[in-house]
């Protein structure tokens, strides 16, 4: 045969999962995307069609949904671990699990001033408004002895009205960029971190904490860097979740550089002084990095963050 | 000529203009989309191609920038209101203007705890994050005498996880569906609504405090309503709204229902208490109404709110 | 009450129906998207809850399926059309229905030459590619006495790419553009024609070939128009249609100019002799009309063809 | 220091550039998306925003436009090495080039019939309709001595009516799928394929050709195999590619299994014969290989084809 199989993984993605919890009159939700992709001894549904090993993408599904209620879902993370163990090691041809979940948040809606006319206010405990920022991201990979756990978030967009510059670079034939003493800075956030966790035997990480305080890190190293380039920027908030997350080895970042053009308003005769600004779709700069802790090695992949 | 020409109307859509102003060290954002759309004495532009009459589509944008400037941005609705009067007053072939504008919310980055490494955390005053919710809407139309403002937002997806019931609904031949006396009634919000002011004469409504007081009256009301049906929700979120905002007196509403299924847990041996569902995407049920002051006209086109 | 209901409807939207045809090995497909709208006796619904003349949305999804069977699909038109009377003549509340349909449009795979290895070559009539380029589109109404057809397409993009000036336009303070005596012309067009047929008792027009010719008519005079101005074009194109195509009275479109600026290469030593363009994607201009039938009526809403 | 830095890369993303050639009155078209993404001694920029040895992002943005001009555009291909080739030899610091670009495809609008009322018909040969099926992809990346290009396309629908079963799987406490001996297969492709040309030295592929004969391959592939699960179908194609075009090594592909589900019309009364079909979105199986040359090694990363 002059054609041989590479890697290969299947499984069913996009399985939408709404778990609510009662805990009284209070609920509270977990609003996931679970998608679940496996590998092992499948080289006879490549090359016959025999079906033998496979377990079907339609079991992988209701699977997550089973799971949901007989685990619950106390942290995207925590769930993945629960399918990633259990399809590895209850299947014999399944080597290789990995869980890749998005997960939306939701807040509470606020209750109206006493009002008679309505159910009583203390009693809306079941209403929800979808927060609508970023979408958390997590991946879990298991092959039956070791552990990676990735997360991050994509879609989160952040911007800087000042202290950014850009000057000091290369000139060639082609440039006609104008040096910038006073830019907005702008990017969408798809970002990655990589958990030293990896074993069974070491303690697991507080996944809902951890994920909290790494965006806090992230936003405020964005907010509190003063900018000579979106590099460096990237770099800081990187640095910053490895200072102050010991969980966390290595992050990695796709930042669109989503330009604000500052519009030339002379020929109106008007002066713009950093005032009005074109937000620009495309062309975008893309800016891209893994940040490390020292020591450690990269792992996570360069494609990974792909927007 | 055996074709004559109807409505019609031309120019510049989708403007991205973001203004920021400075208060010292703190900065202000705001962040629109705005569409300018003119009609008047245009048949020789369709008939025969002459552009004697034709503001070009690209003086539009600049007018949105120049103004940006010239007058800022208090709110959507009255930098739509000044775009509007200048297109009318200022060309004569152009009889009507429709401005259309998004609004995009951001929110200040919390700074970090004093933290001698970085800039003053009191300094973080210029750095923001995409709040990412709904978006907010308004349309300004205005003919030279009277106008129309209509507000209102799009893509706000809320959920109460209890307090719905479906049933006593007609059966027919084709009815499968069984009736829930507890389920989950989740929509993403198209709304709209319209402002009695029409007049310049008229004291103009504070369009800022009105947008969230809105909003929020009609998060209440969706929070707070004991559902038998989504249509019944819908009416409730109308009612609450022109019962408690004066200056608004017509709603106009297109609600998916975007349906959570409980998932049937039983081939597993497991019970599903109202704890798991399945979110769907397609198809959705879709609901819309109208709903009015009493004794006022509806004048929100019916496709307006179209998903 | 001092609010009321004004118009309203509901049903479910998207249906995703596909149907198989077998011809012997040939087969024939169908690929709809279909969105039920049902209004009538409604009111108590909204203001109590009751269901009681509520036909589920459910429902109307079953009869989607079912009528698939029962009547086939010989075109989108005359599926909306039994559907919408379904709705009508067979449940008393309901007053009006409004049927939509998106079409997507598949071809046959070309066999391979003959290849001993594989399935002959002939029998290969059972496998397709999905056309991609338009999405065709069909609205049904129905009020138990008398129709209402409106077709179209939606996202069909085409260029020009010369026999397109600009110039001879109105000049304000804002105004910066210069005059173009050869440029690109393209738009992705959003159109829908209403049909002349609204009564059982008329010849019904032949669906297919009817979208097959109006959209060769509107392509050919988009190409052979020598354009002054995308509106000139415009009116050409509905003009072309209600002068070939004796069944459509009224056509609507909303066309946006997509602006393809030619780059500026002469820092660069290069001279640009409209060779090389920048496809920009937002703003663009936006251009709408209803052609009309000299003596018909228009009554395509101005926002059904919104983009 | 704590932190290091990893992989990095940075350049303009999404370029449209459309270039018409004309070869007296009858124009060509290419229209391209090019994203350009330069790596090389960029670890001064991270850590302290020196950007001397940034060319920006701007003057990356610039050479497309002007190259365009200065090579034309022969193949997405060719015009890729060229940029790539030019980074990576002007600039010291940078020491490899990855241009990413995706094309969309154009076809002619036929003139009509002669018509002394328009331009000549055999004068229409500037007027083009979008194509609108797949997008065609490459990546060039040079890093100074060798090439990889790995080409490819997204977006291709395709639909197998009959000649697909699915059973004998694994059944678990979560498996409840029923066997299907007559099922639809369909998939929208997202496929890489890698060139064994890496060197100047080597004779180049016909880039053009070889894309239209390894789609055709490809289609045929899937239309021609007797299918007993998603993975054959895949691998057929992988071979059917590698057999077929000696210039390819390596393809990847990520075919998501788009189900159709048969319609139940038992409650109806009526018999679904392979006929009605609803087809879902999520979640759907997602099937995804390498397949090589038997003695080559594997080199596109598993996450390129992602949806």
């Amino acid at each position: 045969m002059p054609t041989i199989l590479g890697q290969n993984q299947y499984g069913k993605a996009e399985n939408r999962v709404v778990k609510i919890t009662r805990d009284g009159a209070t609920h509270h939700i977990k609003d996931l995307n679970v998608s679940v992709s496996l590998s092992g001894d499948m080289e006879e549904v490549h090359y016959s069609g025999s079906n033998a090993n496979v377990l079907p993408t339609d079991t992988t599904k209701n699977t997550v949904y089973a799971f949901a209620k007989e685990y619950g879902i106390e942290s995207a993370e925590q769930f993945g671990i629960h399918l990633a163990r259990h399809f590895v090691t209850s299947q014999e041809p399944i080597h290789r699990a990995r869980i890749r979940i998005e997960e939306y948040a939701w807040e509470r809606i606020e209750a109206s001033d006493a009002n008679s006319r309505f159910i009583g206010a203390d009693e809306v405990k079941h209403s929800f408004v979808r927060k609508g920022q970023e979408t958390r991201l997590t991946q879990i990979t298991y092959d039956g002895s070791s552990w990676e756990v990735i997360s991050g978030l994509k879609d989160l967009v952040v911007m800087n009205s000042t202290n950014s510059e850009f000057w000091g670079y290369v000139k060639d034939k082609y440039t006609t960029l104008k040096e910038a003493y006073d830019r907005i800075l702008a990017t969408q956030v798809s970002g990655r971190w990589r958990f030293n966790w990896t074993d069974d035997d070491q303690r697991m990480p507080h996944w809902e904490k951890s994920y909290e305080q790494t965006k806090k890190h992230m936003l405020q190293a964005f907010a509190e860097t003063y900018s000579l380039s979106l590099q460096q920027t990237m770099y800081q908030m990187g640095a910053r979740i490895i200072d102050n997350r010991s969980e966390i080895d290595e992050v990695r970042f796709s930042l669109p550089n989503k330009h604000h053009f500052l519009v030339d308003l002379e020929p109106f005769g008007l002066k713009n002084d950093n005032e009005v600004y074109y937000a620009a779709d495309r062309p975008y700069g893309l800016i891209e990095a893994t940040i490390l802790r020292d020591g450690c090695e990269a792992r996570i992949p360069v494609d990974l963050t792909n927007l």
